[in-house]
C-alpha cells in the first residue's frame, strides 16, 4: 500500500516439491530483502504450486535491474520455474476499449483521476464516437476505429499498432461490444480483461439480461474474466451478484446490473495491477 | 404470524384490467373481513394481474366453507380469474424425499420440532435405508422404496397410494438423488420442490460441484424450484450463494454448499407453506 | 418505467382502518384511472396503515391540479390520513453537497450525465474549492461556502437563499463533512439524504473505518438515512455491507468503503426520486 | 482434508523479523516435513508477525512428542516467539452450553453426526432441563446446572470440575443465556466461543432483535466470538448478515436471526476446530 517504499513482486509456479518456500524466502532474506507479503497455494490434487511473494527493496543488495536473472539462475531453474517479477516502480500500463455504455467507463475514470490505483491509462480506443466528450473531459486521447466485417483485420492492426506505440501491458474491455479476434488476442494473452454482463457460465453470449429475466433467476451477477479465443470461457477473475424479484423488469435488471458490472471489473483491474492473479488450467489464483 | 387468528389467503391470477383491486377489497371488507396483507404485481409486457390477499375472518360474514362459491360467483367468473383460498386452519401435508444425504433432512427436521413452519410431516420416503434412524428419532414414520430400473413405474406407484392415503398437499425432495417420472411430477403440478446444488442455470445435471470446480467460479450457489418434466428447468423459487477462492477444493465445496442447500430449501419450504407463491410462465412470483 | 406515459403517485398515512384500500382504488378506478403499482403496509403493532399507488393519467378524468382537492374532499378527510400527491412530470430538482471526496460525487454525475434518474440537479454546494473542477466537467454549476464556526449561522442562510432561488426539493449530503445546522435541517425534514461510512448503528460519529478496524469486526458497512437533529440517528433508507479479513488495513477499508458508500447513497438517491419512501416513527418504509 | 495423513499444524506469532519463514520453513523441510498450507500475516503498523503452517508428518524425522521441544529449542527461542503445536491426531474436544432454543444445537449435532468436523463432544451443559430430549436423542450425557443469583459460584464450579474431567479444550456456548463469570472465563482463554444474535458492536446487550426493529436498520447480523471479561466486546470470529425490510416484525427477524445464527457459529467452530485461528490485541486472525 505504501507507495514511497520501492518493491518487487513474483508471482511464481511450478510443480510442488519439498523445499520450494524455504529456499526462495532464504533467497530473499539472505539478501536483505525483508518480506513484506507472502501467499501461497498448493493445488494438492494436480500437485502445483504457486506462490506471491513481495519484498522491501530498500536494502536489497542485488541491483533491480539484475534480480530477474540472479533469481532466474539461483532459483528458478533448479525447480523449473516459471515466474515473473514486477517492480512497484514500473506503473502497468492500462488501454481502455469501450463502446456506447458509459457506466464501466466513468467508473474507471473517476478511480483514475482520484489516483485510486497505480496505472497509467494512456488512451481509450472505440469503435463509436460516444464516449469521446466523456474521455476528454478527462485529458485522455480517444481513438476511434469503427469496425465492420470488412475493415475488422485492418482496424485491429491499427489498434496493436497504438497499443505498442504507447507500451501498453494489458487491455480492458469495459463494455466493448465487439469480439476481439484471435490474432489480437494472442498478442495480449491472460493481458486483455472483460467484464460479461451475467454471472457465468449461465447466460453466456449475448442478452443475458434477456436471458436471466426469461428463466426467472431470483440473482443476476457480472463476471470479469481473462478474454481467450473461446467466448465467454476465459479464466473468472471476479464474480458478484445481487438480488432481484418478480417485480423486476428487463430494464431494471439493466440497471441493477450496470452497479454490478462498474464494481467487478474495477476489482478485476486492481487485483491486475496489483499483480495478484495466476492464471493456470483456465482458472485464476488471486492472491489475497 | 399470529397462529391464534383465523384468516384466509388467496392467490388470484387473471388478464389486467381496471378495476380488479377495488372490486376485490370491496368484497372483502363489505363482508367484514379485515385485510392483513395485500400485494399485488401487475406484470405490465404480458397484461397479467396477480394478487395475494389475506385476511381476518373473525368477524366475515360469509362462512368459511362457502367462501369459496361467492368468490367465484361474485368476482372471479366476470375476471374470468383463476384462484385458490387457503385457510389458516387448513395445515399443509408435506412428504419429504430423502436418499442419502442428511443436512437438508436435519434441517428441516429440527425446524418441524420446533414448530417454526405451520405444516405436518405425516411421513418420510427414502429409495435407501440410511436415514431411517434419524427419521424415527424425530417420532415420523419412514418409508423406503428401493428404486431400480424395473421396478421405478411400480415404486412410485405405492409412493403415490401412500401419499394420498396420508393426504399430502405437497412434497419436497431434499437431496433425494432420483429422477421422479413425469406421470408422478404430474400428480402434482408446482407442488414438488426440488433444491438443486448450483445457481442454475449454471450447471445443471449431475455433480454441479465438480463442474463448478473446473470452471473456477468465485461464486457458488444453490436453488429450490419446483419440479417439471423438463430436468432442472423447472420455475425458480429461491436462490442463494456464497463465496470461494481458488484455495477451495471439491471437498469444501460440497461443504459450503450443504449450508446453502439447506437454508435456500427451507426457505422455499416456508414460501410454499405460506401460500406465497404463484406460478406464471415457468417463473414464480414470490409475494413478500 | 415508462417515461413517456404521465402519471400520479400518492403515498398515503393514517390510523388502519376497515375499507382503505377498496375506497381508495376505487376513487382511482372510478375516475379512469389505470392502477400501474399498488402497495401497501400495515404496522399491525401500532395500528397504522400505509399505501403507495401510482396510477396511468392519461384517460384520467380528474385534472391533474385538481386531483389533491378531489383526494382530499373525498378520500383523505375522511380517514384523518396524510398524503403527498407527485405527479410523473414535476421532476425533483437535488441540490448536491461535497466537500473534499469525489468518489460519490462521480457515481452521481455520472448518472445524472447518462440520465439514469428522472431528476435535475441544478447546482452543487461545497464548504471547499477541490472539486470545482469536477463538477463544472459536467456543466452543472458550483457554489463555494467556506464554513468556520463563526461564519456558520451566516453561510448557512447564503445557501438556503441558493436553495430556494433554484426551487431545489431535497439535498444530498454527498461526504459533505460539515454537520448542518438545526435551522437548516428543519427546512427540509425528511428531505436531506446523507451517507454514513459505517453500518449504523455501529461506529457512529467520526473516524468510522478507524473504529471498525480497531474492533475487528469481519464486515464493512455503510448507511444513507435523512438527517434529523440527531447526529447520525436519522431514519435508514439503505444499508449495504462488504466482507474484510485480518490482511486488510484502515487504507483499505477506506477504499473498500468508496465503493460501498457511492452504490448505498444512489441507491437511496433513487428510492427517493421515484417517490418510494414514507417515514414514520423515525423508520422508514421504502415500497419495493 | 484428507484425514487419513498425519500432519502437524503450528500457529505461531512474534514480532516482526527478517528471516523468520525461511528459518521455519527449512526446518520443516530439512527434517522431511512436505508443506501442506503455510499463511503467513504481517500487521505492518504493530510490526508483528503471524503464521500458520501445516506439513505432512509422515517422513518427518522428528518424533511427535518431541516436535514442541525441538522447535522450542531450535527455533521460537531465537526468535522470542509464542505458537502451538497440533497434532491431527489430538481431536479437539467441545463442551456444549445451552438453554432453551434449538436451532444452533441442532446444526451442530447434525453436523456432529453426519462427521462434519474433526472433534469430539463428550457432553452438553445447560441451566435448564428443556433440551434433554433433543441431545439424548444424539446419544451424548446432557447435564443440567440451574443457575440462581447465590448458587452460580458454586454451580460454575460443578461445571469447571465436570469439563475438566472431560478433558474438554473448549467450549460452545450457542445461545446460553447464562453470562459466565469471569473465573470461568479465565479457566478457558480464546477457548469460548459465544454467539451473539446482532452485527457487532451495535445492538450489544440483551434483546437485540428489538433494539435492530426499533432503530429500523435493514440489515441484521449474527457475531461469533471469543468470550473475554467484557460482555460482548471479545474478539471476534466470524460475522454474517442478512437482509430485511419495513415488513419484518420482531418475529420474523428473529426467525431470519436463527439461520444466520447457527451458520456464523457453525464457522466459528470449524475455524476453532481447524486450528486457523490466531488472536492479538482483541481482534482474530482467521488463516484462510
Amino acid at each position: 500500500m505504501n507507495t514511497t517504499v520501492s518493491t518487487a513482486t513474483i508471482l511464481m509456479h511450478c510443480r510442488d516439491q519439498r523445499g520450494i518456500v524455504a529456499k526462495v524466502t532464504e533467497f530473499i532474506q539472505n539478501n536483505h530483502g525483508n518480506i513484506l507479503q507472502l501467499d501461497q497455494h498448493v493445488d494438492h490434487e494436480d500437485g502445483q504450486f504457486f506462490m506471491r511473494i513481495q519484498w522491501d527493496l530498500s536494502e536489497f543488495i542485488i541491483p533491480k535491474n539484475k534480480i530477474q536473472d540472479y533469481f532466474q539462475t539461483l532459483i528458478a531453474s533448479s525447480y523449473d520455474m516459471e515466474f515473473k517479477i514486477y517492480l512497484s516502480e514500473d506503473k502497468p500500463r492500462m488501454a481502455l476499449f469501450v463502446s456506447k455504455m458509459d457506466h464501466c467507463l466513468f467508473d474507471i475514470l473517476a478511480r483514475y483521476q482520484s489516483k485510486e490505483w497505480e496505472v497509467e491509462i494512456p488512451l481509450v480506443i472505440s469503435n463509436h464516437e460516444d464516449m469521446r466528450k466523456v474521455v476528454e473531459q478527462f485529458g485522455i486521447p480517444y481513438y476511434c476505429f469503427p469496425i465492420t466485417k470488412e475493415n475488422k483485420a485492418e482496424q485491429e492492426a491499427k489498434e496493436l499498432k497504438l497499443l505498442e506505440d504507447n507500451d501498453i501491458s494489458f487491455v480492458v474491455l469495459a463494455r466493448y461490444m465487439q469480439v476481439v479476434s484471435e490474432d489480437f488476442i494472442n498478442h495480449y494473452p491472460n493481458k486483455i480483461i472483460n467484464i460479461h454482463h451475467s454471472f457465468l457460465p449461465a447466460f453466456t453470449g449475448a442478452k443475458p439480461y434477456h436471458a436471466a429475466f426469461k428463466r426467472g433467476v431470483k440473482i443476476i451477477g457480472a463476471t470479469s474474466h481473462y478474454v481467450t479465443t473461446d467466448l465467454d470461457e476465459g479464466p473468472i477473475i471476479e464474480q458478484d451478484v445481487t438480488r432481484i424479484t418478480h417485480r423486476d423488469t428487463i430494464d431494471s435488471l439493466v440497471l441493477k446490473g450496470r452497479d454490478l458490472e462498474k464494481i467487478v471489473l474495477s476489482r478485476a483491474i486492481r487485483y491486475h495491477i496489483q499483480r495478484r492473479i495466476l492464471v493456470y488450467n483456465n482458472k485464476t489464483i488471486v492472491f489475497g
